[in-house]
C-alpha cells in the first residue's frame, strides 16, 4: 500500500466555512485528495491519503480518505468542498475517516509497516531510494513541515527530494506517484 | 518557452454557468491551469496554457494563460470559476487571452516555431524524446482527443507517452513538467 500524508498548519478542524481556500487552506487539502486518489477514470486501488488539519478550533485531526472504497465522490473542488464540511461537522461518507490524533501518532503508528518518507527540497534523490512495500510519503503544505515536525519524521524515516524545486504539495503526489508507477510495472 | 495544450470537448464558451463542473467539465481546465502555471511559490515563469472549448454555445474559444503574465490568480477552483465566468463573459484579467480559434488553427501556428507533442496512452517513451526548445504539448480531457483531432496534432508532431496509466490531464501535466526539469536543471 501507498500512502500520502499532508500537514496542514492551518487547515479548519470544523465544517464551518465558506470556501475551502478561506478554511484555512483547506483547498490544498483537496488539490492532494484529487491527485492521489483519482486516475482518469476512477479512483485508485492501493492509494490511502492522510491530512493532519491543526487549524481551529478542534486540533490536530486526522482526516483519512480511502480512495478504494470512495463513493459518490467526483472531482471538482466544489464536490470536495461539501464532503469535507459535511465530514468535519460529523458526518459519515464512505471511504473518509476522521479521529483525534497528531502527526506524531500517525507516523509512530504506520512506522510499524511501513517506509516513511519525508519530502524535502533539495539535491534529487528519489531514483536511489527503494520505495518497495509499504510506503507513507509525508508531504507539507505551502509553507512546508515546520522544523521540528520533520525532525520526528526523519527519526523514523528518510528524506525524499524531487529536486530542486518547490512544487505544490498535490504536484508532488502526482510525481510521486509516477515514480511509483515506473518502478512497480514492466515499461 | 513550453506550452501546454488542454482540448476541452465540452468546456462551455460563456460565462453562464453555475460551477465549473457543470460547465462542461470546465473544472477539468481549472485542474489544467493550477499544474502548469503554479509552482509552490508563485506562478512558473516560462509556460503559457491553453485550453480549446468545444461546448455551446460559442465553439471553438481558444483560451490563453501566460503564467508570467498573471496578476490576482490564487490557486483554488472557487477563485478560478470567478475568473473563467467573467473573461467567457467577455471581461479582461492580466495574462489572460480569449479568442476564436480552433485546434487545427492553433497547433498549425504553433508548429512553425514548436515541437509538438500529443500525449497518448501506450509504451512509456518520454524518456527517449527531445523536449528541448520551444515545445507544445497537447493534452486531451477525460475523454481524450477525438480520433481526428489526433490525427491532426500527429501530423504536426509526436506521441508522447507516460506509460500504461491514464492519468488526470492536470496530473499528465505535472508529469511533464517534471521531466522537463529533470533535463534543465543540473541533478
Amino acid at each position: 500500500m501507498k500512502e500520502f500524508l499532508l500537514f496542514s498548519r492551518t487547515g479548519y478542524t470544523t465544517g464551518n466555512f465558506k470556501s475551502l481556500m478561506e478554511a484555512g487552506r483547506l483547498d490544498i487539502v483537496y488539490q492532494c485528495i484529487l491527485t492521489s486518489a483519482f486516475r482518469a477514470h476512477g479512483h485508485r486501488s492501493d492509494v490511502v491519503f492522510h491530512a493532519i488539519l491543526n487549524g481551529s478550533p478542534n486540533p490536530p485531526l486526522h482526516l483519512q480518505i480511502n480512495a478504494d472504497g470512495l463513493r459518490n465522490a467526483r472531482v471538482d473542488e466544489s464536490s470536495w468542498a461539501e464532503i469535507l464540511r459535511d465530514v468535519l461537522n460529523g458526518g459519515e461518507h464512505a471511504g473518509i475517516s476522521l479521529e483525534k490524533a497528531s502527526l506524531q501518532e500517525v507516523i509512530k503508528e504506520k512506522a510499524a509497516d511501513y517506509k516513511i518518507f519525508a519530502l524535502v527540497e533539495g539535491k534529487r534523490n528519489v531514483q536511489d531510494l527503494d520505495l518497495s512495500g509499504n510506503a507513507l510519503f509525508v508531504v507539507g503544505d505551502n509553507s512546508g513541515l515546520p522544523r521540528k515536525d520533520e525532525g520526528f519524521v526523519l527519526r523514523y524515516g528518510k528524506r525524499l527530494s524531487l529536486g530542486r524545486f518547490s512544487y505544490l504539495a498535490a504536484s508532488c503526489i502526482d510525481v510521486i506517484n509516477y515514480e511509483l508507477d515506473l518502478r512497480e510495472t514492466p515499461q
